[in-house]
């Protein structure tokens, strides 16, 4: 350990020097996904080439691996299902970037705004498809029961905030039933694996589960305060993509809810109505910094971060617990 | 079969009279797909039951339901299964509408015209899900290694076609390829799922599965034949979609090898150059059937139809083997 808390020392951030200390299997993660798609008709490993390398934060398939040592696996059972894991959720991001029509991901052009909505479309799908060719090949059914109910669930959520777009009286509880489903599931899901390919028991896999699904809202919280507060070039993606889409995030929940009758009536016309100039992000970021909304914001996603780490408190200390309790800080601290 | 066989002189062709023989089973397994979707997001149900009720051919289930009965299969996981390869077939409808940008499906509005593209793609994806958990929860990993490997191969298909729309260079056997992968493959697997509940040997898996992969390559010719022939009231789609959208398929590929210098260059300007005018279509349709290409295509399909029928040649009479050998006569002489 001494020697390797030395080496990451030059890493910007928890999550960079875990992913140092994990390169192998991060690695391999990466090899299993592009063998999926090498040989494959020429958009295929273009198009992934283009999002793996476009470097995402491996956060999902990082925690799988964690948790499967975290349990004393030592098998390479993880290493598939991590990648498939990732798989879902890359086809997922492909997807909501045409349902989002949005032009920026992870620092570069989207693939849809490279290739078009019917690659985007129809990538996802393949690379969905090849998630599940995973899992049946890894052979668990548990897992992919496990899997399937997420991949449902994770769209069930999608759908739920498309219909609650420019719906102002969304409130804080059906925002975070949309953000359990969409987001926080998968977290869990890649938590849980760890477990299951360890045979751990299932008070094991109950913490290990919990911890993945408060991860994953507190991560989801901080993503959408990004969204009012980034730097652009830090983020990687449009700043006020959120705020165009009128979508119901929680820094506008709770403007909305503490907000004067003026700032009230300017959430109406811009996310209910739909009705935006182009100064109107530019206002609705100083109404939300003057009202104090992004520190509040910030508070609940912390308390589900220490509600994560709590969940690990019967796990005895090592070095994967050490990273799964960085990582939680790192959900609430990251800029990007 | 007496009764039976009276019975079904009122329906107009042989699918409708197996569809009516069968039709337990097809209620059932209509049933495994509402039940995996009521209860959630509003959305889900409203645009799942837009596509039950508009009557799709339901020629996939079928073929699990009789194939599995050739094979003598009594219990009831054909059933779930024959719901999952419907849910895999409607989810690839639902993005092809996305991707082709269709207006009109089995003679209704498609679900992307009335709800959006956004719904279209998460309902897609969320059937896909389905399929896979009705897979996990049946609990055969050689169903899900099929499956998953056979939803690969039909997104691949799909991809391959999308980048040879417009290339005029296309071919016979580049053509065979893509619509193997994005029709055919479904309906060898929907035959094979059949043999695999009912544990029958490899040598009668394998003959079903030959049965259909020919089936599907016949069934999709005949598709591509009626964009440039059928009624549009009696195919429920835009006829000329293919043509618009600058597909290869095997009239236009026939027509271009067949032409004179001029037909050639008509295919050049309106396929290749994608410049096409109000009346290119119905000279389209006057090339095509000045050549007599359309009787060259339904030729090859009715080819590819005989060896559907000759593979099943080792089954004993039954009459499970007269409902496949009814809808290889279908596939060929279908309106629609």
């Amino acid at each position: 350990m001494a020697e390797a808390a030395k080496k990451i020392e030059n890493h910007k951030n928890a999550l960079e020097r875990w992913r140092h200390i994990f390169a192998d299997e991060l690695k391999q993660t990466d090899e299993v996904i592009m063998n999926m798609t090498s040989g494959k008709a020429k958009l295929i490993p273009e198009l992934v080439g283009h999002l793996i390398t476009s470097g995402g934060k491996r956060l999902r398939p990082i925690l799988t691996i964690i948790s499967a040592k975290l349990c004393g696996y030592e098998g390479d059972r993880h290493i598939k299902l991590a990648a498939a894991i990732e798989l879902l959720h890359t086809a997922t991001l492909l997807h909501d970037d045409v349902v989002d029509e949005s032009d920026l991901r992870r620092g570069r052009k989207t693939a849809n705004s490279i290739w078009g909505n019917e690659a985007s479309v129809l990538v996802g799908d393949f690379l969905l498809a090849c998630a599940f060719r995973l899992m049946a090949h890894d052979g668990s059914i548990r897992v992919l029961e496990m899997l399937s109910d997420t991949s449902a669930i994770i769209t069930e959520g999608e759908i739920k905030q498309l219909m609650a777009i420019n719906d102002i009286k969304t409130g804080e509880e059906r925002y975070l039933d949309i953000i359990s489903d969409k987001t926080a599931q998968l977290f869990a899901a890649a938590c849980s694996v760890g477990s299951i390919v360890a045979e751990k028991s299932s008070e094991e896999e109950k913490a290990l589960n919990k911890f993945g699904m408060n991860l994953g809202i507190a991560f989801q919280i901080v993503d959408d305060a990004l969204d009012y507060s980034a730097k652009q070039e830090e983020l990687g993606k449009t700043v006020g993509d959120d705020f165009r889409e009128g979508k119901l995030t929680m820094p506008v929940i709770l403007s909305y809810q503490n907000g004067n009758k003026e700032e009230k009536h300017f959430w109406e016309r811009t996310i209910e109505e739909n009705i935006q100039e182009e100064s109107d992000l530019a206002q609705a970021i100083e109404i939300i910094s003057r009202q104090g909304v992004l520190k509040q914001t910030m508070q609940k996603a912390k308390e589900y971060a220490q509600k994560a780490s709590f969940s690990l408190k019967d796990f005895p200390e090592s070095q994967e617990k050490s990273a799964l309790m960085d990582l939680a800080e790192f959900a609430v601290s990251r800029p990007y």
